[in-house]
């Protein structure tokens, strides 16, 4: 039934079982109940209204702020309730564990996802998933439904690269670090690097700091069975293709560089354009050449943020700029190969403008392509049909990120999608429809 | 002697007779305390060290900031001392007049240029100028020289377009309503279409609001007889021809315009490059395509500012790019050409690009191109022959703009320049050699 090794040796008795058993348990969640809580947490850190409805807002729940440590803490008092047991980790992530009925050590088979958000976020991305797991909790605890092996939820602060603090590490932070990979130094957790507040001082502030090292090691860390992601698409392929349920085979490669360009500042009146070193112009040319460059090989090349100096104005060439380059596609290579070509062009763009500008680039983040384990995709899948029927499912590759990268590495692991409205994400009108819960 | 009628009609008796008999008055000025009282009040909002020296840094006095009104405070009082009446107008704008022997209600000839600087500027654009008028004073009193008209200088809030605090009003705004243009509603001068703080509320905050009219006008303003203004090139010219002071002839035609660029906010990993609204790769392609217009004209085009929203993260394509677009060429049917053929291709680039962006723009400054009064430019011509020799000056046209040319407008106007150390403004390394002077 597993079709890749590492995954089948992983697999722990407990999933083993219930993939080769359920059919369905035949209970069913309380959709409106999950509704009704998804909107009653984004109460909390909703922002950028765009309706009159009292849930038409987005979201702008960032990683470790007050809003952020609400919800976690809400969450946490909600599982406990339910009877489960709270761990956490030295990163933040939340485990809650409901006992099986063997009352096996065997780790748990844990639903996760992120409850913070975009700056400028929706109400679904990684929330959904994390409430849907919840739901689950709950509907098992009210229909006295009992797995054989534990089940739980885990999630952790996450999308917390481009917070205004800055001081804020990575995305999918926790998950990475629980995976290890990358190295907790590089992160800056502690603030070695930066000034201001850090992961563990907002962790600490928050009371959100738990004493388990953050790690997938049974050894020290609290270790996963295997790990199910439930995620809005964040594209349009099953809303367009009229599908109710993504079974997800694994998610896209990318690599996330920031880009400097260093000039000099001079007044735009008397600076003959030959004699200047100009960042702004030729980072304007390097975006226009990454895009060329990811047309070419079929590949995704976005730069989504831009940074000058606070002091640019209107008659002065910038002194520096900044650009981030967010690269993607299903195979390695293809993104390998963007990347070299980018930056060999970006070097040409640099030697060739005015005077010649300086050129600095650093990776950010390198999350290679992941394929799913096969075993979970195949319960994701029997699943589905069982609910949905064979006809309203599809396979997808996820473009996106997800927590579910990190975890399976360690782990058996599959997602499930959703369809958003219009593929819209990370944007405050990003939309899913309960009557696909 | 003064080829331009409308010249000629508003030249008064004053500098007419000033200008056909002075061959030099035989008084020179302390140029070691000129040097000394200029590095002295750069102590109010000095900024940006580049080296070890007591004066090595820039400057980041901005516009009615607690420094900037600190120096203006002082400078009334020094020229209050040297017996000079203070006028202060509406617009910040101070004139400090010397009467002259004959007691006429002649206006006065000004020497005059701005106190406050570029957010990251350096300590000789605008400040040599006015104190400079200072030294000029207080050498005439030391000597005793009097003039047979009135004379003095003026000063007013200047560059204040791109503070931070983005309520502060245009570059040169105060000689700007002075002189009649832009009118005082377009901006925001008490805060009609923006929050926060005003010029107005600011003006008064300091202590700085006079009770006269902004105005050229006699009849209800503070009308110039003439003006002059010594200022640093900020340009090469000087300094690789080997000259020591440039006798200005005008100012290139300038236009100062804002685009704005709006997408749609998609998450990067997700979205197809063919469907989405990308504002950043739009305003890239249209920053580019400015420079090859411009450099078509033999104009100068110049993106200084380019602005994201504060969401803005690396896998999101941006909701919104705002950037900057300077345009300068002495002849102002060039300027104008160039501004419709970028407009005319940031029309298509919106439209081609893959679903289509938005675009909107505004005109922020029309400087037309200027040519200073003959009488003048041959007063300062005579001067410089006197001073440094007839192959020690040269004529030139100002790349930049500055106060002179609105004062242009309503009274005969020239420019003195001097040499600036690599052609370098806008820029704390800025350096103008006290030999110079």
């Amino acid at each position: 039934m597993f079709g890749r090794t590492r995954s089948r040796q992983l697999l722990p008795p407990a999933l083993r079982h219930s993939l080769s058993t359920a059919s369905g348990s035949g209970v069913r969640i309380n959709s409106g109940r999950l509704l009704e809580t998804l909107h009653q947490t984004c109460e909390w850190g909703s922002a950028h209204r765009y309706g009159d409805g009292p849930t038409e807002t987005g979201m702008a729940r960032l990683c470790l702020t007050d809003e952020d440590a609400k919800v976690r803490r809400w969450l946490r008092e909600e599982v406990e309730k339910l009877g489960c047991t709270v761990t956490v980790d030295q990163m933040g992530n939340m485990f809650a564990r409901q006992q099986g009925s063997l009352g096996s050590s065997a780790p748990m088979t844990a639903m996760g996802s992120h409850l913070d958000t975009q700056p400028r976020g929706g109400r679904y991305d990684g929330i959904l998933g994390v409430l849907a797991g919840l739901e689950v909790l709950r509907t098992m605890k009210e229909n006295g439904f009992r797995t054989a092996f534990d089940i739980g939820w885990s999630t952790g602060p996450n999308l917390s690269k481009n917070s205004e603090e800055g001081a804020r590490p990575k995305s999918m932070c926790s998950s990475g670090v629980w995976a290890g990979a990358p190295p907790r130094e590089r992160l800056g957790v502690d603030g070695h690097f930066q000034p201001g507040p850090t992961l563990r001082s907002e962790l600490e502030r928050h009371g959100l700091l738990g004493p388990v090292a953050c790690s997938h090691d049974p050894a020290a860390g609290y270790p996963l069975g295997a790990h199910f992601e439930l995620h809005i698409e964040q594209g349009p392929i099953l809303e367009e293709a009229g599908k109710s349920v993504g079974v997800v085979r694994g998610a896209q490669g990318y690599r996330w560089l920031t880009i400097t360009v260093g000039g000099r500042d001079a007044h735009t009146g008397t600076t003959p354009l030959a004699a200047r070193r100009d960042p702004v112009l030729a980072a304007s040319k390097m975006i226009v050449a990454s895009n060329a460059i990811a047309k070419r090989h079929g590949a995704l090349a976005s730069t989504g943020v831009v940074k000058l100096p606070r002091t640019a104005s209107t008659n002065t060439v910038a002194s520096e700029v900044s650009f981030t380059l967010d690269i993607r596609h299903p195979r390695d290579r293809v993104v390998h190969a963007v990347q070299d070509e980018c930056l060999q062009a970006f070097a040409e763009i640099a030697r060739e403008d005015g005077r010649g500008v300086t050129l600095d680039w650093t990776l950010d983040t390198d999350s290679a392509a992941v394929e799913f384990d096969e075993g979970c995709i195949a319960a994701v899948r029997d699943a589905a049909t069982g609910l949905v029927g064979e006809d309203q499912w599809m396979e997808l590759t996820s473009g996106a990120g997800h927590d579910s990268v990190y975890t399976s590495r360690h782990c058996p692991t599959a997602m499930i999608f959703v369809p958003c409205k219009g593929g819209v994400s990370h944007h405050p009108e990003e939309y899913c429809s309960p009557t696909q819960w």
